[in-house]
């Protein structure tokens, strides 16, 4: 299959489930909720060794929050639901309660889980904490020095989706870059899924297990490492790449991550350098969710 | 004492020791470099309940760099240095060798203590990684996705300073966070700090223990918060304060430190609505370094 | 009139008309549509002394633009078309056809007046320049050092509306100016309008002509001045007010302008310190658009 | 000449005298400094159709200013003295004059040239300005709605040089404009220079005169035109080249262009898919300033 000249891979990105929870964090404006959501999400590229993948959904204004302030929705997600609550407390707690004019409400307030991570915030008060109603939601208000901060009772969470991608293969590693950056913009504007990884951008794609070392869980994937080409047997870069970059995906569900995918794909093929999508699995051994690019290009 | 018709508060900021490693992230442009030290220094604002305390110190131009690229200096900050290595090798691993264009560098080659985490990153190289020279510097090359990642063998570390602090007491909370903003921005300019917390800038201060719930270690600092004053007896807040922000310092010596809170006060005096500096201490039970304001700004 | 208890004056905003041009900027990613966009709509607060009125209105994803690209629309304004046709052919040609990646597209393609913009730059290839279409629309390559830069044949423009207008009083010079950055965030969510001035915001309010030098068109409004309010004879300064800024909306109709003054005006009594809205008028002297805050905001 | 594998041709950047005149702009905080600064060097990246070339040089911290707030210094270029104080005036009165919290002082206090800019603009205070010291400068304080804007009473301007130049050639236009994009970053950090074009790289370099249309005085440079190389004859393009930027250097002398020119091909060349440096010149007809490649990276 080929769109606009580029080669799109006959393969499929290989996905799991992972427990995901949805804060809106509200701000006095967008650059200081934006302040309190890049603090909060820091840390939080991959479960492997940070402990959540975390991410900035997207940024809404002050008609579609509860305060009338701006907010930015984020996505903290973990394997299990006792490491989620353990990563709202202490994400929540120590990276929103403490952001200048940050305050915090429910971003899934119709999920079956809720963890009732506003409720214990409250504790901080020491006694002077107050409970209001914010436009219907069930709040607390919590004095500090900058004045009162407020958290909604509960934050929601659902099972999810971790690990939706695809690959972008340029001439070069700026054009794949640039290729990714605009993936990322376009992936950005699709409601329910983030991108944990740097900048959205992920230049180490990796394997399960290892050739060499076998004490290691997870290592460098040689046949996508476009500097050892010619020695590498079996590699799949091609002669005219020389530079590689991963988008990976998280999501609420696998609509959200079709969708991004498609819309990040569409974007990365107008970059003047690109050669080719592909995308990551492991022959299906690892997860149970299958994004096959032809079905989500056509 | 008075500057600028402010009044700076005969008192002085308490702080205590912490391990601080240094890290210096290179990237193909300023932005990506800042996109990798942004990711690894997230969800670090308080140990209280980050795995580390993290910040980025400074950007640097390709002429002060090992590879001749744009850089980032960062801090991260434990109180062991067993925690330090742990961190050093999760946040590194994961959001430096993972992050588009990003390198890694000692940024204490000449301190004592040196963990070996470009060593043992080197292994997700499954055998195809090289050993270069960067510029005087025993590196390693680990071939990936983007072309080849490039670290440093060995990442250094200090016993350095935690929580020097001033607060910005103002007519108001913008006014207060304004003074704030323009004290995080003179601060960037010091060498060898970092301030931790969300754009720099802590909105909750804290006390030890708690009045009313007994089970909690640290609670709203009520005497420091403005929307509570006429209710709490004793309050430090004055009748014309409505807003006060707090800035933490953490640093590699006591000199650096003193700078950066002399250079944050002065910064943030400029701003109108300003009314009063002060800072927080434990009154001497916490930590052994005092950081006297009529001091530092005399 | 009271919302959120702060006063709004029963006052009207004066507006009058004005010829404005939009053009579509696209661009590789987001970062390099806004940076021609920037460029191309600076120097560009004021007719009074800007060779034209100019700002961004919305960035747009590349699935809302002709070439797939994220893109950026801008208004270029001027009293009358000749004026306008030539500030068309300087910003465009100087800022957006010089600009990395960027290329241009009609942003009222269905606008009864058309210039032809497009078509005149073209001769900039001399003769190696090429017709083509993209989504549906004529356009023309230029061979240029990036490779080639496409531009649509014609630039549409409409009779639209200068000078809508709103004040934000409050305590102090930064609850004023945090209340404006939140109002430029809200009004930069409503389609087809800008806020020409350095940031959105304009810290001079004016009056037209003078009390004293009377060889000045307009000099500053001191009966909205805070720090002269005890010194001038009828001042409209509140004894509580310290800090006053001012939005100027420009816009495509009277009902965008309406919108975008009820979004800032929501958006600003948000903040802390603020105490009233005002707006800005000559009696009904100088426009025929007159915008009652009572009217938007009931 | 070969760099890092680079090509840097012999050859030479040609470039000719302008009048430039230098102004500080200073803020509440480094933002809103950029703010101002933004706006006031908008619309100026050639003097071909633009009012003025103007560009921000660096921002300095509120140590290194007269009023002890954080700074950005601009430069704003013409041909001639006239027309400068006329650009001083319109673009200082309407994009600092108007923007929130700015202030402005003399660039250049000890030139021989100084225009009285800032005393003309005190008459927009209509009699309620008043005279003041701001750390050793006379200045002017005028009343409006903000509170007070400053103004120093003048500011200076010299002979400079406009034209300084060089090009990137790359494997494709992604990784030439990283490149460019590196070389900017880099050049601001040398003390005397702008890139006065959008976001300090030109996608068109042009020639003087044309072929086909004898009626346009500049057109585009066929021979540094990658996308009709093949049909081009003496093209410079070499066939491994698909992508060329140029960045364009103004300075207030020989020493400071020569040092901006270094910085910026050192960047460049570390970016991958770099294949060649060399400059622009019009055989020596048009300016008096040769920068000869060769000479500057010995």
């Amino acid at each position: 299959m080929e769109i606009n000249g580029i080669e799109i891979e006959d393969t499929y990105a290989e996905a799991f489930p992972i427990k995901i929870a949805r804060v809106l964090i509200t701000g006095a404006t967008k650059h200081w909720a934006l302040v309190a959501a890049t603090e909060a999400t820091g840390f939080g590229t991959s479960v492997i060794a940070c402990p959540a993948e975390a991410g900035i959904e997207k940024v809404v204004c002050g008609s579609e929050t509860p305060d009338g302030r701006p907010g930015v929705y984020v996505q903290i997600c973990t394997f299990g639901y006792k490491g989620l609550e353990e990563q709202l407390m202490n994400r929540l707690g120590q990276c929103v309660l403490t952001a200048p004019t940050a305050h915090m409400y429910n971003g899934l307030p119709d999920a079956q889980k809720q963890f009732d991570t506003g409720f214990k915030l409250k504790f901080f008060g020491d006694g002077q904490e107050f409970e209001l109603d914010v436009g219907g939601r069930k709040a607390f208000g919590i004095p500090m020095m900058e004045g009162d901060f407020i958290t909604e009772h509960s934050i929601g969470a659902v099972e999810g989706i971790a690990g939706g991608n695809f690959f972008m293969l340029a001439e070069n590693k700026m054009a794949a870059l640039t290729a990714a950056e605009a993936a990322v913009d376009a992936i950005a504007e699709v409601e329910g899924v983030i991108t944990p990884f740097p900048g959205g951008i992920v230049a180490s794609g990796s394997k399960v297990g290892a050739n060499t070392y076998s004490f290691m869980h997870a290592t460098s994937n040689e046949k996508f490492s476009p500097s050892i080409k010619d020695k590498v047997e079996g590699s799949n870069v091609p002669a005219d790449v020389n530079g590689i970059y991963e988008i990976v995906i998280n999501g609420l569900n696998e609509k959200v991550i079709s969708e991004a995918t498609r819309a990040g794909i569409e974007a990365a093929i107008q970059i003047p350098g690109m050669k080719k999508i592909s995308a990551g699995n492991f022959g299906g051994t690892l997860g149970p969710y299958k994004f096959k690019l032809h079905d989500i290009m056509k």
